[in-house]
């Protein structure tokens, strides 16, 4: 097993020789990737069997081990990944923003490798796949760190991938995995200054705040969405049940799912029993504050911490607003900066929610379940930032990458 | 004096009405602050006199001194500076690749504020204004921590700026200067999630490196620069000498100054000669290897830790080379990913050079020292990063801003 210095060495060589790559090689490696998943189901499922058995020998909780759990269809999901990434275009070698200077000097901006970008995930072993397939096209070398839950799985995933690149005459540290899954070799890598040129954490919150607690080399932050579905006195009724009922119930997992419904005072009263009466139809448990528990039926009152909470779950907080600038001052106070919509047909507090709320995504008349690479055209997703920094919202292959300045001259010299 | 909660909760107050000012009211800001430090010359030199004072009673060298002291013209300078950042277009609101998706939601990626920007910074009482002139132009509250030789000018100057900023009826919050210099509150600032979007350190490589291991904020890493300029076999002589001497002694102690010089050993018995000449008429020290030094005359020997060095000043280590090859694996061993240059006439090594030195700035034919954000037409500059993430090379007002989605529907959920 290599150490997290000697993987770091091998990242630092083999992102030079990555970078030399022509987007027909990549495409290739990713074309013959999907291959070998598919000639290797058995072997993935006899190792994802191991994973599974020791989960339950642990007494890991049924949603996690669903995670974990790899099939003939999942499997294939992978593969059809893969090629799918093959497909997509290449966003490297692009150049932006080219002119030439009043001296004579052109300079550009174009579109090059991170180097190597670090990948800390958790229970899910087709991260592995779909990380290796994004991170190669975008032309980098990718160190990947599972969870332990999936060890067996994902390393005989990357062994096939690094099977495939050495028979195709490629340097197999093109894609690394961190096997031993230790607290101590998570830490390591968060702070390879030098070797990583960006980490990106894929999980829940204890593993986002883990990541920027101890993180010295640059992260981007994912994922947490504390998402708000603001309904103003304007809405259409009908839609905005709809859009509610969509934004917590269709996939409520998911880190673009709303968990708090804010609603206009005057809209409260015949709004507010047929949103109700929709969302327990999907099971949803509602928390309300006192004016909205009077429109709902019977609800749990909501307590301060229902406002912070990303319940990932059938679970909503209600509360009645007396205004617009009353949903702009809850959301500032609780959103995490994910995705945000208003339902309104109001142009002035359309265009004021569009502009004053601080969040990856902000949506007019829509539901918050479009925040997703896929959904938005990227044909790939690597994970959501809620950061500011270099990606925010949906993140594809051009948000794995990074610039430099190309700078073409004939003797000029600085005055 | 607030404390530095007190300072972030105060920043996210004024950042939300900083991010609703358009932009002839930003403009209308920054001319009346440019015209405050005219009005108030005198009071700001009797500060920076403390300022002198004290640092030459603590014994603090020379060239520290200098970048401590203002002048009129200093003064002038930093008023011409503000209004310089007024003409600048604002790059704030700019909707980019806005498109219609196949189920009709229409989605568009909007430049936005960061929101509240942290600069830590050394001597210079010019970035105090500087940095607050761009991040008021991109829209973002700002929280300076000045080094505590400075602080009294920096105290008079921020108290200026938020005097016409309460003068004309905003928050004076949108900027604020951390008065406290000890070390536990810069620690405490790199620490502010949740406060500040993203925190960038201007000064020296013992200041970046302490940002980089402490903060847990977005960083941006500045200027480290140990730059290369790479004489190839078949480079047009005249012009080598021209560039290197440029690069090096033009101005020895900036971050884009050429620290070493590699040379093709082809051209290194003819070119050598005369770049030493030329570079010692400068007085700058040569340190060479062993084949440098035969053509260089008397000269120093180089050392390992030479290559690696920053010098900042009249050094320059020289180092003979094989081939291309060799030339470009010294500079991914030694090179920060500042700014390489290669001087060649041949198209091939041109184009190799441009695409495998992986640095924020890579020339042909001119000298390293271009790396400005003024240079390059930027207009303004608060850094420049050699971090891949975000902004690369010299960052001007976009690289202060980000972008977020935003998404106009009529109804849509997810199916």
């Amino acid at each position: 097993m290599k150490t997290i210095q000697e993987t770091g060495v091998a990242a630092v060589a083999a992102k030079r020789r990555q970078a030399k790559l022509t987007t027909e090689e990549k495409n290739n490696i990713l074309m013959s990737a999907a291959q070998s998943l598919r000639n290797n189901v058995q072997m993935i499922l006899d190792a994802n069997k191991k994973d599974i058995t020791n989960a339950k020998e642990s007494g890991i909780k049924p949603s996690l081990i669903d995670r974990l759990t790899l099939d003939d269809g999942r499997i294939e999901g992978m593969a059809d990944g893969l090629e799918q990434v093959a497909k997509l275009p290449d966003p490297i070698g692009e150049v932006i923003n080219m002119k030439t200077l009043p001296n004579g000097l052109t300079v550009g901006q174009k579109r090059v490798p991170m180097g190597v970008i670090g990948i800390i995930y958790e229970a899910r072993p087709n991260v592995t796949s779909d990380a290796f397939g994004l991170c190669l096209k975008a032309g980098s070398a990718v160190i990947l760190r599972g969870g332990k839950e999936a060890i067996n799985s994902n390393t005989t995933v990357v062994n096939l991938f690094r099977d495939v690149i050495s028979s195709m005459g490629y340097d197999s540290n093109f894609v690394q995995l961190i096997e031993d899954t230790s607290r101590e070799t998570a830490t390591a890598m968060m702070r390879m200054n030098g070797y990583i040129d960006v980490l990106i954490p894929r999980g829940g919150a204890g593993l986002i705040r883990s990541v920027i607690q101890n993180a010295t080399v640059p992260v981007i932050e994912t994922g947490v969405g504390n998402c708000h579905v603001y309904v103003d006195e304007s809405a259409d009724i009908d839609k905005a049940v709809a859009i509610i009922v969509n934004a917590k119930a269709q996939r409520p997992s998911v880190c673009n799912a709303a968990e708090t419904l804010l609603v206009h005072k005057n809209i409260a009263p015949e709004f507010l029993p047929k949103a109700a009466a929709a969302l327990r139809e999907k099971n949803v448990e509602l928390r309300c504050d006192d004016v909205a528990a009077k429109y709902v039926g019977e609800c749990i009152p909501a307590t301060e911490s229902d406002w912070a909470t990303e319940f990932l779950d059938y679970i909503l907080a209600v509360k009645v607003v007396n205004d617009l600038d009353e949903a702009l001052e809850h959301i500032a106070l609780y959103s995490t900066g994910h995705s945000e919509a208003i339902v309104s047909e109001n142009y002035t507090n359309c265009q004021r929610f569009l502009n004053e709320v601080d969040s990856a995504a902000v949506y007019v008349n829509a539901s918050t379940r479009f925040t997703d690479g896929n959904e938005f055209g990227f044909g790939a997703e690597i994970g959501i930032s809620t950061q500011k920094l270099h990606a925010r919202g949906p993140m594809g292959l051009k948000e794995l990458t990074t610039t430099k300045y190309i700078i073409y001259g004939n003797g000029q010299i600085r005055k």
